[in-house]
């Protein structure tokens, strides 16, 4: 995209709208801010999705009642902003905003460090359980659930690591760290504080239905 | 279950079965081998189960064609073992065999440590971000996914990771390494064993539906 967008805005007539749906946003957007067409884009990111990819992974609803996040729409002009939101709301969606960095902040937080966490989890079970077949039975929807991620592409994934890594890296050092906590206090046998940890991780229940 | 189970079948009649559904084994069946009425006992594990706890999180079909653990199940009483598998095939679930220190690796490795890993997510996430109110508009339904084991019960949980700390231990570390592995290639920027290590975890998919 980084490449790509400058090009289409250069060939674009005047009534004419472009609008990108990418995972990541600060440095695409720093790259078409001094763009003379910069007006007629609008960037946004539809937060939805499963792990496939490609036409025949489409799904019914798969954007019903989502969030659209759109980013930097002050440098969009108006009716490109209106066109875009009129789309989304007709899937429909509903709309959010945030600033490019943000963006990349909070979805490193809540997408990137998921699938990462996914796909070494994925790896840790492979390399350890020769016996598949073994696993196949015994994998209740939990592994399932917590796995899931780990079948996306990484034709999709590989870029959007690039793009936010220094946000990716971040969370990924914080997910490092609770993971060794728990992994010291059970060396440590001190389960009090490890009921206590699960307390606190509970109040996520506050946050996803 | 450990202490409990012992002075249950002190008291049972002789034509009287006892089975328990407990998540690890090998201490339980360990302590149990030289009872009198070991025969009379039968130890399960239905692989199947969500989040949440208690009488009310009781759903439909729950059990329906997943896979029980039978353990140890020489050490019972053949009319014992049928009464337990008629049960649970009456459900209807599938029923495998395992023995005990086998059954405890296992669900390290697919149930234990995904649970670890949700957590940890859950803390994460927690720690960083602040506004709340932005990670629930945000977060799709891969975030949910991988968090929704976040919500189990330390009740629960606490004494199966107290039970099995060894082989959760193992399997932490390995987990541990496998981020590691990714984080490295992030500050790195060898994007291309990171796609790599992305098509390995895919072939999570033989494994998982």
């Amino acid at each position: 995209m980084v490449h790509v967008i400058p090009k289409i805005l250069d060939q674009i007539k005047p009534h004419q709208v472009v609008v990108e749906v990418g995972s990541t946003k600060e440095s695409l957007l720093e790259g078409l801010r001094s763009h003379p067409n910069r007006g007629r884009f609008v960037s946004s990111h539809p937060m939805a999705g499963t792990e496939y990819s490609g036409p025949e992974a489409a799904i019914p609803n798969l954007f019903d009642q989502k969030y659209t996040v759109l980013c930097e729409t002050e440098r969009s002009d108006p009716d490109a902003v209106e066109l875009v939101e009129r789309m989304f709301r007709s899937i429909p969606m509903k709309i959010a905003r945030l600033d490019p960095a943000s963006h990349d902040v909070h979805t490193a937080y809540i997408s990137h460090i998921s699938h990462i966490s996914s796909f070494a989890l994925a790896l840790t079970v492979l390399s350890k359980e020769k016996d598949e077949g073994r696993i196949f039975e015994l994998a209740s929807s939990g592994f399932s659930s917590t796995v899931r991620l780990a079948k996306s592409s990484p034709d999709m994934w590989v870029p959007i690591f690039r793009q936010n890594r220094d946000n990716v890296l971040d969370v990924l050092d914080e997910h490092i760290n609770q993971l060794s906590r728990f992994r010291s206090l059970l060396i440590k046998k001190d389960f009090d504080t490890f009921y206590q940890l699960i307390q606190e991780a509970n109040s996520i229940r506050k946050i996803i239905s």
